[in-house]
């Protein structure tokens, strides 16, 4: 068999993501089968223990950091050269599905199975990694183990970091579940090449049709929250002409970042996702309003002006209704670009493999973002049903699980030098 | 002295605001001074005590009916005729004012101080009252006491009533603070006429810089909560056109229902004081928004009209955003019109007595549009500083409170038939 007709065991493949899930299962009242494996709880470390002995029985290199990143490496022919790295998470949010992260990790494990199976060799050596905290569900910022491999943020800053649950250190939660490592990081050498399967998490795959998404990169992301205070009053006995209404004010806000992204139209996206009115009581204009607004385009300069013009809406709206706005930043950053060559890859392999295929910018962060500081990156959507990600309902369907996982394995073979199997 | 130049001792009033209030008292950073007595509380029962005790004192004739309102009567020379009913309440909201309910009650006795110290014999008898569990704020409905007295509700459904809080039943809570009384209610005969000295709890009577307010009625009242149910999606990667954004929804309304009242003008106003968001998170487009809505207009016709504009625009909305909206009604009372003698009796008075007066309907709820089921009534309102009630910081000045009594001793007068001093 040439290497170009190589394909996974999908069967094998949904067996790990069914057998994973069960850790942490959750069950919905509709037969959904979802996951709660938060970062560094007993049940994080019983999925990584699952995943690492399937490591060990594949029979690969296995290294601990000292963020507790895992890396698995089957060797290449060339002993100096950088490695293929494949890489996700395997932690969930709380209630969280069953493919968001996992599937990227499992799938590399697939690949690498495949690649044994068939005794293809490779150049370069191929590493499947699974990196902690991804979700920043319980410790932040997310994506915290692959900022830290790539030299991001500082291993002492890391282990330093409390759970926004229980207060828990990273580092003692690390040694309490066993995966403080002895590995250094951030990582020595940056790897040859990344790719990272994932699903989508949105609907726009489904919607139109398409198997395979080519990443083209990550959204820049800017949060606000917002504290907007009036003044207290009686429904009943307050005239319209007197009320400084900070509810009056959120709801022209929500209107009016909604008006931002669809008059910019392109990438942007505008949510406001927390809304809170205290009092909160039917009769009572509240006195204060606290919301957040999320903010997101693939373009920065793009990025910039739907700030602009959001904060021009604050100051309008502080004078129209006579209400003081307080803004506060909870998160920014900026677009990240994925390597052009990495991205014509997966879409001509997607497109090889007879796979309806689109470009598309990821909306979510992904560990893949961290990976493209270090090297040259891309990543491999496939379609999310209903578009449901951090939801029990999350589902991708086995057809759709293989053709991704068979879209990486190309990528990998053709960014690892494959040989010809020597047999 | 003449009768008609009777004034109240506006100091002796204020010691005993300041008595009551100090019964379940509630200090404010800023040097705000509240109470807490929950209808059939500890607190509740201890200024109950405290007020019995003053109309012993005074020599009143005390009578406690079966659903625990209290009244106070002085008699008339007149054996046959029926009461000049003075009345209010005085449980407060769970962070209440010292004014709201209180000064009515608390007025009330002070012209009954005052008619004592000058000999001023009435021909008809005046009677204090204070009405259980006007407030709603443990019991529903608000208004119970004079509602039940005026034959609206039966006794026995009254007593039954839960407590939101603890679910205590109101005929045991009654028995357990020492309040079931054993007078008949409904009452056996209707008042001659009732009148209400109560707080404003709105800004308008500061804004125009006018003293008493003449009350022309109460605005009907139509309360909805609304439970708007889209489709909750990741904020980054689902697409504007492919969103079902219950909290967009929400904002349209809260802006639509803001513009009804608006361009409505007149006394129409509208409120949206309760919106939680579900899941309530910064990056997940909400899956269901709960709401309410509060439309009130002194005119039945024009409530209509505005409830009408409001459920046109949610089926637009529901159309337009492919969400859907449940409606539930959560109140809706008819607008209350005051007795047109009595209403200018009110204004005459005040005119005669130098103070700046003005008509106007009030916006909230009181006793007084019960006792209108029976009788001739109407209320005189007094500004509240910066319009605010319900709030430990709700606040009316001592000149204003002695002229709000002061106009309440001249319409008493006027209407008990007042006989010169004897002596």
């Amino acid at each position: 068999m040439s290497n170009e007709a190589l394909r996974v065991d999908g069967d094998r493949l949904w067996a790990r993501l069914e057998a994973l899930g069960e850790i942490g299962a959750v069950h919905g009242p509709n037969g959904e089968r979802g996951s709660a494996r938060l970062a560094l709880t007993d049940e994080d470390r019983d999925g990584r223990n699952l995943v690492m002995s399937w490591m060990h029985d594949l029979g690969l290199s296995v290294v601990m950091d000292a963020v507790g990143n895992v890396v698995a490496t089957r060797a290449g022919t060339n002993a100096g050269a950088a490695p293929v790295v494949v890489g996700s998470h395997i932690d969930t949010v709380r209630t969280g599905g069953r493919f968001d992260g996992n599937l990227g990790v499992l799938a590399g494990l697939e690949v690498l199975e495949t690649l044994e199976q068939h005794d293809v060799a490779t150049l370069h050596p191929i590493s499947v990694a699974f990196f902690t905290n991804e979700e920043g569900a319980r410790f932040q910022p997310d994506m915290l183990g692959s900022l830290v491999y790539v030299g991001g943020m500082a291993v002492e800053d890391a282990l330093d970091v409390r759970a926004a649950d229980d207060g828990a250190r990273l580092g003692d939660e690390l040694t309490r579940i066993g995966y403080a490592g002895s590995q250094p990081c951030p990582v020595a050498a940056a790897p040859h090449v990344a790719v990272e399967l994932h699903v989508e998490q949105g609907p726009v795959l489904e919607d139109e049709g398409i198997t395979i998404g080519a990443v083209t990169g990550v959204q820049g992301i800017s949060w606000t929250e917002l504290t907007i205070t009036g003044q207290s009053a009686h429904a009943g006995t307050t005239p319209m002409r007197l009320r400084r209404d900070p509810g009056y004010v959120a709801a022209a806000i929500v209107t009016g970042v909604r008006a931002i992204a669809v008059e910019m139209g392109g990438t942007q996206v505008s949510t406001v996702g927390r809304c809170e009115f205290h009092p909160n009581l039917v009769n009572v204009v509240p006195s204060t309003v606290t919301m957040t607004v999320d903010l997101r385009n693939t373009d920065e300069g793009l990025l910039q002006q739907a700030e602009a013009v959001f904060a021009a809406l604050c100051e309008h709206l502080e004078l129209e209704e006579g209400v003081t706005i307080e803004r506060r930043t909870l998160a920014r950053f900026e677009p990240v670009e994925f390597d052009a060559a990495m991205v014509d890859l997966v879409e001509a392999t997607a497109r090889r493999l007879g796979h309806s295929t689109r470009r598309m910018p990821s909306g979510a962060g992904h560990d893949a973002q961290m990976l493209a500081r270090v090297c040259p990156t891309s990543m491999v959507f496939v379609p999310s049903v209903n578009g449901l990600s951090h939801n029990i309902a999350e589902y991708t369907t086995p057809a759709d699980v293989t053709a991704g996982a068979d879209v990486l394995l190309q990528v990998v073979l053709a960014a690892a030098g494959a040989l010809w199997p020597v047999a």
